[in-house]
């Protein structure tokens, strides 16, 4: 395994971390001036500075991107309104080629509006994905599929597992993998096994934060790493045994606590605790 | 599939759906009047009625036990207090026993204090089991293993998947089944396969209730039949294929809408729920 706890070199932080609606104007100087090389934007933070004047600014910092949050979410509009899903996909890859991002995040929505059918939602996933990832490999952008927590299914991520996510990777071959995201999951009996299957080249990306005990919100009660349960070093062995050597991307949506807080201490936060329970 | 919309033959009201703090003398003649034939009581209502006297109360009314709720827990005080729940547990299988339940429905446990290593949860758990087994066998009385929505992982239950639960049994033997509850497992892409994997012998009891979008908590925020976004037809009738010939128990926490209605109301809209969208 390797020791974080020297330096910064392999720390990313998603931009959700202090609070989505920071520009990267304000957030990728800070990411800098703490002396963390890696960064995870999403779509909306590109598309406000504009995908040029991002990558320069990114560029100009020195930072590396883990990946741009995100796309996917095929199932939203239903089988009828995946064409424009898909268009919007497209902007996605298009977006997170232009800033150089290692990958591009998918999640899988939720059920199809006014369906219970989620054999169907997954079903259009699938769809969805097969149809993308042409444009993406001609992008040379990868594909990574993130399974969310299974309490996401109905309206958010119908893809919940790793085995699911590693089951359409077989099926569809090169330029898409996964995100191992430890919230996700932490709970799964085959975690170490799927980790393992994927492998080093399928892994592009890793996620942390924490299980918080209690959990007070299902969306925006994530912890900092170190003050829930997950046993986070376990799972990032896993993970660097299985090869992978990239960034390890923080993710915390944090309303009653980390979005409360100056983005300098959330930062100085997440570098120490990346340097000691990570 | 069973025809449920002509009678309630099929149906029991898990105590729970009424709030917990009811009393047996206030639920079981309501049931009865209900025309509800089954009933799931908690450990806590037996106990306030004493054994015999919640025997004699619930046969006077001719109801059915589905199952009891809830024991199992093996991880709560950890590898030196498992005696001690054991005990407890032993407990239960004479409360169970004594008022004719068809099971005692046992939940996995969180995480032991103190601890992150949900393996070794789950192996006590498993050894847990294996030494209530025999106590359980001789009284008669069928251990049913509930797995809980990975949400509750930490904190309440470290049996997850139906798959986990199947495991257990495979190697336990007699005297052991699953329950299947549509609240914690309709996520799982691999039901369908694991409810066929369990079979008739194994699915000891069958809970109804639905998933709500939103989901404003993690315990206390399940939906009545109907009002949320799970394929009630479809997992019954994987159950049913599988030889499932039991109650269905209806079992909603929900302390912001059916926990503030008169019982009688609840009860209606359960028998009305069961009829038409189970």
């Amino acid at each position: 395994m390797r020791d974080l706890s020297r330096d910064n070199r392999f720390l990313s932080i998603n931009t959700a971390t202090l609070r989505r609606e920071r520009s990267l104007a304000e957030v990728v100087p800070a990411l800098a001036a703490a002396g963390i090389p890696g960064i995870g934007p999403w779509r909306e933070q590109i598309q406000s500075a504009g995908v040029k004047a991002a990558a320069r600014l990114i560029g100009d910092h020195g930072l590396a991107v883990s990946g741009v949050s995100r796309a996917g979410v095929f199932t939203s509009h239903g089988r009828t309104g995946l064409q424009q899903v898909l268009d919007d996909n497209r902007r996605a890859v298009d977006e997170a080629a232009g800033i150089g991002a290692r990958c591009l995040v998918l999640i899988g929505g939720g059920l199809t509006p006014g369906s219970r059918d989620i054999a169907d939602a997954r079903a259009l996933f699938a769809e969805g994905l097969a149809a993308l990832l042409p444009y993406a490999r001609s992008a040379n952008l990868p594909l990574a599929i993130e399974p969310l927590h299974p309490m996401y299914a109905a309206d958010r991520a119908c893809i919940n597992t790793l085995a699911q996510a590693n089951d359409l990777c077989e099926a569809l071959g090169p330029g898409v993998g996964v995100v191992v995201d430890v919230y996700h999951t932490w709970w799964d009996p085959n975690l170490e096994r799927e980790i393992a299957r994927a492998g080093a080249k399928r892994i592009l990306a890793f996620h942390l934060s924490d299980w918080l005990v209690p959990t007070t919100d299902l969306l925006v009660d994530r912890g900092m790493m170190g003050d829930g349960v997950i046993d986070l070093k376990r799972i990032r062995g896993w993970v660097e045994a299985a090869g992978f050597e990239g960034l390890c991307e923080v993710e915390i949506f944090s309303q009653r606590n980390w979005w409360q807080r100056p983005m300098e201490e959330v930062l100085a936060t997440c570098v120490e605790r990346y340097r000691t329970v990570c």
